[in-house]
């Protein structure tokens, strides 16, 4: 049985939603690998722990055990849960895979850094000096990189093109940083994708899992 | 042939070994694949125009182009490139690849976004009143991330262990973004790491190239 560890008692103003651990219960579901949850308690000191950076060194959300294999790194994790069952995937050593990696690490490199750094100036560090003065360059330099996205999401479901993978997983949580919604109106075809992405039941159960934490009856019942 | 396109005539304030087409050039050379390079010039406007957008539609640099096929973001280009001759890459779908995977995310979305908000801030923005507010934090985080990574590398030549691959390629290039000496003086076990993969000869070729240009003779004799 995988066990993916998913932080809980998070920070008020972290929408549970933008932490990464979502990834990897979103993958788990969409793939259909059977999972048991580690939670942890971030204020509470958990994820800093001794026991968890055995785990996960950098002591961030999320990691993954199978059996005595450790893994961290969402990237990797969801290649990982995905190539268990072979679902979310292209086989390996083809075009098709290499446009697979291509497009998670373009998520996770070229896109997410700008929509996380704006999330940071615009939310956590909201109040500060320089947030004020670098959110509109970030504001700017995500809108360029959606407008990218926009551009290849005209014709296409997915990141792929018609079938759901797990670099839509990696894409659609990443979308999740966005909290000025103005920002994705301008990029109508990344809206769309967003509302198709948020509305598979693979995301709508590991969201909920999520939001409910450990007392979760749904984590139980797994 | 593989064709990797690589800027030439950068901003001065750029040094030539922060462009993140290093890795391609580096990675074809561990992985001993023959390859041409399209030199874009970057400040004459070759990474906006649409002919390079066709190949690399964020109009970054690096991309790859083998035959028909086009590929971009460093991460899969590297992946793409040791797996064409199944050199410094574990094979597909073993706990090995898994941690291959994890270092490769490791290196580009918990190590790099720390250097290189860091590099922005103290380098490129460095006269901005943001920048000199925001550095220490981005330097305290960057800190952080090396001690990590220097613990890690404390009982190992490279990221997985004893023998090269791919995952040094992109944080050896990564670590180019320190440009304060005493940031990396306190992680003495990356230090050495870094002096050990920047000695390697596939690094050493492929710096040349980058530096030379296109008016390279080691460019045209390949």
């Amino acid at each position: 049985m995988v066990t993916i560890y998913v932080a809980h008692n998070v920070p008020p103003f972290l929408p549970r939603h933008v932490l990464r651990d979502l990834r990897a219960l979103w993958a788990a579901e969409e793939a259909g690998v059977p999972y048991e949850i580690h939670w942890l308690d971030s204020i509470g000191g958990d994820t800093k722990a001794a026991a968890y950076l055995s785990v996960h060194p950098f002591g961030i959300v999320p990691a993954l055990s199978d059996g005595d294999f450790k893994l961290f790194e969402s990237g990797a994790i969801v290649g990982y849960l995905c190539d268990k069952t072979g679902k979310c995937i292209p086989a390996p050593r083809t075009k098709e895979r290499a446009l697979y990696d291509q497009w998670c690490f373009a998520t996770l490199n070229t896109v997410e850094p700008a929509l996380l750094q704006l999330f940071i100036a615009s939310v956590i560090a909201k109040d500060a000096a320089w947030a004020k003065e670098r959110a509109p360059q970030l504001r700017d330099l995500s809108a360029a990189r959606l407008a990218v996205l926009d551009a290849h999401l005209a014709n296409r479901a997915y990141l792929l093109g018609q079938d759901f993978s797990g670099a839509d997983v990696l894409m659609g949580q990443v979308l999740n940083f966005i909290v000025d919604s103005t920002l994705i109106d301008g990029a109508p075809h990344v809206k769309a994708y967003q509302t198709r992405v948020r509305s598979r039941p693979g995301y709508v159960r590991a969201a909920a899992v999520q939001a409910a934490g450990p007392k979760s009856a749904a984590a139980a019942a797994r």
